[in-house]
C-alpha cells in the first residue's frame, strides 16, 4: 500500500529528505521524523500554514489536526498573537536584561494558576521538567524521581525514551510505575519514598502507539496519599495538555494538587517559550537551581505568551475546543460505523486519539491516515491529535467528508 | 558607592524587580541576576535597543558592550536579519514538520565549517552541548568527560556549575582538569584514558571573574595528542566565540581539530537557535541519540540565522569586529594611563574583557562599571565584553569619552 517513491504527491519532500539525509542524522530527528508516521506516504516538508490549514512543501493543503504537536492552539498566525509579538518585536527581543513582560506574564500565570506562587520561563519543555526535578530533589535532599511507565517528559538524562548515549548513573535515581496502579504506586514508595524527591505524571497518560488513558479519581487520591505521607513533591508535566484542557491549568479538571507544574506548546501558541510554576514552600529550592540559557528572557515569546493567555481566557477556548473536538470525534465513529467499522476515541475530545478496535499493530491506521493525508485531513496514527480555535464547525464538517476514503480503504484492504 | 535604593536613575528598574522578587524565585535568575552584576547601581530590567544602543526601562541610554551576553553579533533589530525572518513569518514559525530551511541551514554550516559532514539544531547552547556528550558517549561506548576547571558549558546535569539540586550520581563521569595545564592533561587520561568519551573545550577561557586566557599551542598540541592516542571525541564549546572570530567556526583560528562543535549565541543574532556539527565517523551516533523539542525545527530562527552566517561572511564581520574591538582596548589602556592607573585586557579583541592591575576581589571593575553605566557605557565587571558590527568608530570614540569619569572615580576612590 506503500509507495516506496513517494509518488508525485510527496516528491518535493522525498527530494529535500534526500538532500537532509546528507547533512542530518536521519535526515529528521525527533518527534517529527518519518520513522514515527508513515514513511514515504506523508509529506516530511513544511511550506506555510493558516488558521487551522497547512501546506506542505508539495502544495498539498491539509485542515491540520496536529497543530505543530500541541504549541498552536489558537490556529496558525492568529492574528492577535502576531501583533503582539510584532508590536514587541520593534522594540528588540533579547537584551542584556528581560523586559518587563517577564515579571507580568509571571504575575499572569499566578494569577491563573491556584496552587502557583512563582513562575519561571524557559524555551523547551526539556528545560522546565528537569529543572523541576532538580528543585524537588534540593527542596527534600532526596535523589529519587517516580514517573509513568511510557510517559514521555522530555530529554533530560533521567527520562528520555532512548537509551543511546546515556551513563548507567543517568538513569540511577529513576523509578517507573504504571498508569492508574495504586498497588505498584504503594509498592515503589513502600521501597524508595524515603528517599522520593518527586513523583512526576501527565494529566492524561498519552503513550505513542497506544490509546490515551484518563486518570482514576481513586489513583489520583493514591498519589496525593503517598505523596503526603513521603513529603515527595509532585510534579505535573501539563507541558503537552497545559492552557487546552482548562486555562487555569490541567490538574483542575483532574483534581491533581501539585506542587510544581510544567508548561510549554500552547503558551506561546507556536512561539518559544515554556514555564514552571511552584508553591511558595519550594521558592527558596527554586532559586538555588542554577537556570539560565540565552535566550529564556526573550520577550517577544513573553508577548505572544501574554496574548495567548488572554485569548485563552477571554473566549473560553479550552470549552470551545471540547466542543469542537467532541464533534470531531462523534462524526468519526458515526463514519466508522457507515464503513462497519469500530474505533475508539481516547482522550480528552479536545486532545483525541483514535485507534481501531481490535488491533494493536496500528496497520488499519496508518492506512487510514496515509488515505486522509492523501485527502488533505493531517492526523497522526500513533500520537493524539489536538484540536485548534481556528477549527470551525464547517472545518470539521469538510474534514469528515475528506477522510470517507480512508475509511472506505481499511474497510477495503483489511476486510473487517 | 553603592545607592542601596538604586537611586532615582534606576527607579524603574528597582520597582519590576520587587515585584518580580514576589513572583519568580530570586526575582532574576541565570546569567542576568543582578548578584553577578553591580546589585542597586546597574539597570536590571531592558526597555528597547537598535544597532549598539540600548536603553533601560528607566530610559537611560547606553553604547551597548554586552550584545545580550553575545547573541546580537551585527547589532540590535539588524534590518536584513530582521527582513529574513519577517519573510519566513509570513508563512509561519512552527509547524508539524521542518521547512526547507532546516536542510539549506544545515548545507550552509556544512560548507562554512571545514570538518563538519552534519548538523542539528535546537534552541539552547545547554541543549547541544549535552546532547554532543551524550552521542561521543554513545560512539565510544564509555562514559567520562574530561572538562576545563572554571568552563561554563550550560546547565546539563554533568557540568552546570552549582550543586544545588544534583545527585552524586550527575557528576559521577566528569573529570576537570586545568586551562593550559599540559601535566595535568597527561595525568588525566593516565588515569581515565581509556574511558575517556569526550574532551569538552571552548576556543578561549573566559571564567566568570577572571581574566580570559588564550590557547597555549603546545596545549592545542596536546590536546590532539591525548584525544587521539585514547581514541576521546574533542568536542569545541563554541557557543561564546562561535561566529565573532571566524565565520568558519572558532577552532579554525586557534588550531583545534574538533569532531563535534556547538553554535548558539551569534548564530541568529538574537533569533532563538543553537546547533551542533560534527564529523561524518559520528553521524550514526547522532541519528541514535534521541534529540527533540517542540521549537528545534522552528523556521523564523532558521531564516534569521541563514541571514546572519550570509552577512557575517559578505561583511567580513569578524575581522571588522577584531579591528573595532582592539581600537576600543587601545582606548582604555590609554585612558587608564592618563589616570594613572594601569588595566589588563585580555581575550580576542572581538570579546574582550578588563581587569585592574594588582587587584582581585574586583571593586575596582565593579566601581568602573557602576560609573560606566551611570554615563552611559553598558559594561559588565566579571564577565567578557562583545563587540558587534554595529559600533562604529564614532561608537567607539563616544564610549571612550564616556567613561573618562569612571577610570576617574576609580582613581580617586582607591587612591591607586
Amino acid at each position: 500500500m506503500t509507495d516506496p517513491t513517494g509518488g508525485r504527491r510527496y516528491r518535493k519532500s522525498m527530494e529535500l529528505f534526500s538532500r537532509a539525509c546528507q547533512v542530518i542524522p536521519g535526515g529528521i530527528y525527533g518527534h517529527t521524523t518519518p520513522a514515527l508516521v508513515a514513511p514515504t506516504a506523508s509529506p516530511y516538508y513544511a511550506s506555510h500554514a493558516r488558521g487551522c490549514r497547512y501546506w506542505d512543501v508539495d502544495g498539498n493543503d491539509y485542515i491540520d489536526f496536529m497543530c505543530a504537536y500541541g504549541p498552536v492552539v489558537l490556529g496558525y498566525l492568529h492574528p492577535e498573537v502576531e501583533e503582539a509579538a510584532a508590536r514587541q518585536r520593534r522594540s528588540g527581543n533579547c537584551f542584556n536584561h528581560p523586559s518587563a513582560l517577564m515579571v507580568e506574564l509571571a504575575e499572569r500565570l499566578i494569577e491563573l494558576i491556584d496552587f502557583a506562587d512563582w513562575a519561571v520561563f524557559a524555551k523547551n519543555g526539556s528545560d522546565v521538567m528537569t529543572w523541576s526535578v532538580r528543585v524537588a530533589r534540593e527542596h527534600t535532599g532526596r535523589p529519587k524521581v517516580f514517573m509513568v511507565d511510557g510517559a514521555y517528559h522530555g530529554i533530560g538524562s533521567w527520562c528520555t525514551p532512548e537509551d543511546a548515549g546515556l551513563t548507567v548513573e543517568d538513569r540511577a535515581h529513576t523509578h517507573k510505575f504504571r498508569w492508574n496502579d495504586r498497588e505498584g504506586l504503594k509498592e515503589l514508595f513502600s521501597r524508595h519514598g524515603e528517599s522520593c524527591a518527586a513523583l512526576v505524571l501527565t494529566p492524561f497518560h498519552h503513550p505513542l502507539f497506544g490509546d490515551s488513558q484518563m486518570l482514576d479519581p481513586a489513583f489520583v487520591d493514591a498519589v496525593h496519599a503517598q505523596c503526603e505521607h513521603y513529603g515527595a513533591m509532585l510534579i505535573l508535566d501539563d507541558i503537552r495538555a497545559g492552557f487546552r484542557l482548562d486555562v487555569h491549568g490541567s490538574h483542575r479538571p483532574f483534581g491533581l494538587r501539585p506542587d510544581i507544574a510544567c508548561y510549554c506548546k500552547a503558551l506561546g501558541n507556536g512561539y518559544e517559550i515554556s514555564a514552571a510554576v511552584g508553591r511558595h514552600e519550594l521558592k527558596l529550592a527554586a532559586s538555588e537551581v542554577y537556570f539560565t540559557g540565552s535566550f529564556f528572557g526573550s520577550s517577544v515569546a513573553m508577548a505572544a505568551a501574554m496574548a495567548t493567555l488572554n485569548i485563552i481566557e477571554r473566549d473560553e477556548v479550552p470549552a470551545r475546543l471540547a466542543a469542537t473536538g467532541e464533534a470531531f470525534c462523534r462524526g468519526l465513529v458515526t463514519l466508522a460505523e457507515q464503513y462497519g467499522l469500530e474505533v475508539k476515541l481516547s482522550g480528552p475530545p479536545a486532545m483525541p486519539f483514535m485507534t481501531f478496535a481490535n488491533e494493536s499493530n496500528f496497520h488499519r491506521s496508518q492506512q487510514f491516515v496515509e488515505t486522509a493525508l492523501a485527502a488533505g485531513v493531517f492526523l497522526h496514527p500513533h500520537h493524539n491529535w489536538f484540536i485548534s480555535n481556528a477549527h470551525e464547525d464547517a472545518d470539521v464538517a469538510q474534514a469528515l467528508q475528506r477522510v470517507r476514503p480512508a475509511f472506505a480503504s481499511v474497510k477495503e484492504l483489511f476486510d473487517c
